[in-house]
């Protein structure tokens, strides 16, 4: 689908959560469908940790559909005949908006002078963009993973932006486990000799393996037990010839799920940067609703007129439905109007990105209600 | 504790899984208490992945007490005044045993010239030692993690080897997910531009940055969700001066979860080889006991005369519950003598090393039953 690639500067120094302000901010953006005269069908897509704003048109690197096609179009539960969808890339990013690959003031890139962000830094730039849109509030905001994070973030620190908030297979904090492992894909990465700390930028070779390493860390936590044995289980690899698999008793990817492990890795390579990983996982590892709101979770939600909907899916152990469970008591204990679903799925947390045919459903219901 | 440090020269070449056989091997073991004068209180101790023969007494490298000294000693469950206890380093290992890092016959360290083994391979290793030792059979073979995979292709191999088999925290074949996690790990070494495709003996670096990141994997995986929630949370570090912990806006370790991995990832490559860990990690992997007999797990147990025991906790998601489940119902298919327990600890895999009274009380009673 075509979408219109725009870019836009924000007109004020961004506040930070860190005390910092960040200028000259710019967010790339991709708009799907119309907005109608009265500016109350917009849509925002909020994007997970590796995604970004092509959420329904081909990716300009890899070449590959857009992360949501599923869920975004003409006739589908998000229909861009009915609503204007908008999908920021994040600042920290890589596919347009700043992050540590953007050029500083003095012309070189940030690499890690780049502040560190929070998930409510990300929000508040996605706000300034609306602002500049002239959008006062949202006829919804949508996101799964971080972007659910996003979701409840603008619910909590800007209550009339929206008027349904939908956050899917998501926290309202990283737990130790969270943290751990995102910590092991940062050491990875800056364990690199090629990440010299930080400053690979115009050079010849970028961290590419410890990447890669993360990336398969990330992975397997993003499918379930059960979804990795029904898709490998232990299955041997056919060989390039076509030799069908076999133990080598070396270390070639003898298991199948090696050898997709390997290509998860590789591929992720080229279309990501090492830096904007260590500075999104961060964001994500520091985002605790309750901290931000005095330490209970409730206060986050209070006075809000949004309508809630929360779904997690039975195989995510990522984001267990523990978690959405935790958010709906807070949203419960404040009478928002919230529903919530766990929704049975074998491929774990990537579920929300996957073939769910009634995650569909609940999000056409949730948008039509 | 006081051992007898003892290495062993094998008479004859090992016969290996892969076809290869393995000429001069030595294996490293360490005894606590007297063999009787009919031989018949050997308990053999298997280690897991990056464990080792100081079972009950103080690592030669870290200084830090043997890692079952809970479990061994005097008056203990496996009580040292009754039985002797043999726990020999596996083959592939580093602590004395003929593993990569070992001499080949040409004077180099073999490095990635040394064969790719099996967990049957470790066993018929050990079994080998036991001959060399005059046991013919052990009072009862016990070992946790890759320690049971080898009691229990012991059990299956050498039907005759041992009176009891008592299999903690294990399973009888790597799944597609534990298949991952080490696959991470391999990767994460062999990306470290220090291995150099495994020869880095005798020169100045090791690749220790790749090792610590497999290490921080695996560790996560030895712990529960619940464990590391209360050990950790989402607690801040405390500073080196004492300042109480808080958000640095860096990328330090603010988490004490982070700080935690980090010392676990950094010490360890003091105390282990980074191609062991390579080699040890694809036994593992291999290891399938149902493939090696045909396909049918029942099959590796027919005709075993053994007494079993299997052992799960209930917080371990690295080996669940059904993964000892499932060897049960293969004993119970062939008839064999087995008790099975779930055990309530919250420490994940871990567990077995760690303060469950309720688990000395199982292998006290097994060992005198």
């Amino acid at each position: 689908m075509s979408h219109t690639p725009q870019t836009l500067a924000l007109p004020d120094p961004l506040p930070l959560d860190s005390g910092q302000s960040l200028d000259g901010v710019e967010i790339a953006f991709a708009t799907y469908g119309e907005l109608n005269p009265d500016r109350s069908n917009a849509v925002l897509v909020c994007h997970a940790l590796t995604g970004d704003q092509y959420v329904a048109s081909q990716h300009p690197v890899t070449g590959k559909p857009g992360w949501w096609e599923r869920m975004v179009g003409p006739g589908k539960p998000i229909d861009i005949a009915r609503f204007q969808v908008i999908c920021p890339n994040v600042i920290g990013s890589c596919l347009g908006s700043t992050g540590p690959g953007s050029a500083s003031p003095d012309g070189a890139p940030y690499a890690m002078r780049f502040p560190v962000i929070t998930i409510r830094d990300m929000v508040r730039a996605t706000v300034a963009l609306l602002d500049a849109l002239g959008i006062e509030r949202l006829h919804t905001v949508v996101g799964g993973s971080m972007g659910g994070m996003q979701a409840l973030s603008l619910a909590a620190n800007f209550p009339d932006c929206a008027e349904r908030v939908l956050a899917i297979a998501t926290t309202s904090r990283h737990s130790a486990q969270n943290i751990a492992f995102h910590e092991l894909g940062r050491q990875a990465i800056m364990a690199d000799p090629n990440w010299q700390g930080g400053n690979y930028y115009g050079g010849a070779n970028a961290p590419d393996a410890g990447l890669a390493v993360a990336r398969m860390a990330a992975h397997i936590t993003y499918l379930s037990e059960e979804g990795l044995t029904e898709k490998f289980g232990r299955r041997l690899q056919d060989r390039p010839d076509g030799t069908p698999g076999a133990r080598t008793f070396g270390f070639d990817a003898d298991f199948q799920v090696e050898s997709y492990l390997r290509y998860q890795g590789s591929g992720f390579t080229r279309r990501f940067d090492a830096n904007s990983y260590l500075y999104i996982t961060r964001a994500m590892d520091y985002f605790d609703l309750a901290e931000e709101h005095g330490g209970l979770l409730a206060e986050a939600f209070k006075g809000n007129s949004s309508r809630f909907c929360l779904v997690s899916f039975d195989t995510d152990w990522l984001y267990p439905t523990a978690e959405s469970r935790h958010v709906v008591h807070a949203l419960n204990a404040v009478g928002a109007p919230v529903s919530f679903v766990e929704l049975a799925a074998p491929y774990g947390h990537d579920s929300f990105l996957l073939d769910v045919p009634a995650l569909d459903r609940v999000v056409k219901g949730f948008l039509d209600g």
